[in-house]
């Protein structure tokens, strides 16, 4: 069977929900990455304790600031990833930061979608533009052939929320700006694909499922736990090649039509 | 055969390209609407005078001010509507207005991302969230049975360049914000059928087709005529039911795959 070893990992977001269980099933991994980047907006401030009491059992992990929505600071924190890997490329990229503010299609504000995107879909554009050298760097000195997540690889995290197909839980509320974000980050995905194939860089779209975090419970009561999640993820991600880049999975690894 | 026999039409970026060929296919129709509204941002401006010649020529057609990434604008332009109308509603509305700048994956800049998502995707939402009241009051008081853009209407002029699954013309052209816009632009019309399914508004994602005008020539040499692509999408608007409702077609009414 595939499985999910690669050297360096970066993720976004990482100080809280999807992101900081990411960090620590990463961690914790028999055969761990040899360096993980957990990123996140302020990792002085109280919201990165829990990450940074995990750091500090396990020296794999560096936490570095990233805000996504300041191209200055993912560039700063760019240098400070290459500066670390010594001439290593990164394996893999998560985008994970991201967030939702409950609204209905009558009450949605220009304001709210404006800044959703920002955080949801330019974010995302901006990371992978300042990471591409250091991804295609990972792909062209990786011995495996094809594409995968252990290789070189950029994972969106999105949501069948997003899929304009089965704008999942759409009684549960209508979130459009998120919902219209994830589509667009969806869009990004396909041409992040489209246009990273020939430097063997896989992209996909993930839906983690509906997960019991800050986020997932602000729409009802989320079915699956974190733990739950974040197992099927790393599994689902150890299987990915070739085959699955420019489409849209779920946790299991199953097909989301866009 | 179906008929397209709205009584009012409002039309946003009506001044050039493919919305001034549709106020002019639609005054000309053998039995035009009693209303129609051509809005641009600048009807004083000299980019306006085309429309304003075809206007003095036909009464029918009435030029309103509208910028549709500044909200109190519409609201005023809802404002001058309602008055004209004097208490009918407006059956049907075409959110044209759009821009397109070329840029690849690598040079893509998250002010083109923001600019491209307001006016593409902000600009169609608050137009509709705004002309809600006149759109429902259209759909109430027609006498005409089930859905139709005859009735109550919502087009919004999207393009296949932002369907996921085909990504038109990639090859011609990344315009990464373009593409994500237009994929949310979907998402944003998919939510408005489902909303405004119990008030029996009409809701469609359009893809004009790839038009020679000024947008259309961007990114290459445009197969069809404006006027080709607006006859077709004519009779489309006249085919359309509840059948159709929260769709994805093109000029021709095919369905496009989102």
């Amino acid at each position: 069977m595939e499985q999910l070893n690669p050297q360096s990992v970066l993720v976004t977001g990482s100080n809280r929900g999807l992101g900081l269980e990411l960090v620590r099933q990463l961690v914790q991994k028999s055969n761990p990455p040899k360096w993980i980047f957990a990123t996140c907006r302020d990792p002085a401030g109280p919201r990165a304790q829990d990450l940074k009491n995990l750091a500090a059992e396990h020296p794999q992990i560096v936490i570095i600031a990233l805000d996504t929505d300041d191209p200055s600071s993912v560039k700063a924190a760019a240098a400070k990833v290459t500066a670390c890997l010594n001439g290593a490329g990164l394996n893999l990229l998560i985008n994970n930061a991201g967030i939702l503010n409950v609204s209905s299609l009558e009450t949605e504000t220009p304001e709210n979608m404006a800044e959703t995107y920002k955080t949801n879909v330019i974010g995302p554009m901006v990371v992978v533009q300042v990471f591409l050298p250091l991804l295609r760097k990972a792909a062209q000195e990786s011995p495996l052939k094809g594409m995968s997540c252990s290789k070189a690889a950029i994972v969106n995290i999105s949501s069948e929320g997003g899929s304009i197909t089965n704008v999942l839980e759409w009684q549960k509320g209508h979130v459009i700006a998120y919902r219209c974000s994830k589509s667009a980050l969806n869009m990004l995905s396909k041409c992040q694909s489209l246009y990273l194939a020939k430097d063997e860089i896989l992209c996909i779209a993930l839906h983690p499922g509906w997960v019991q975090t800050d986020m997932g419970n602000k729409v009802g009561k989320a079915p699956l736990t974190l733990e739950q999640s974040l197992q099927a993820i790393l599994h689902t991600l150890g299987r990915l090649s070739e085959e699955n880049t420019g489409t849209f999975v779920n946790w299991e690894g199953n097909l989301v039509p866009w």
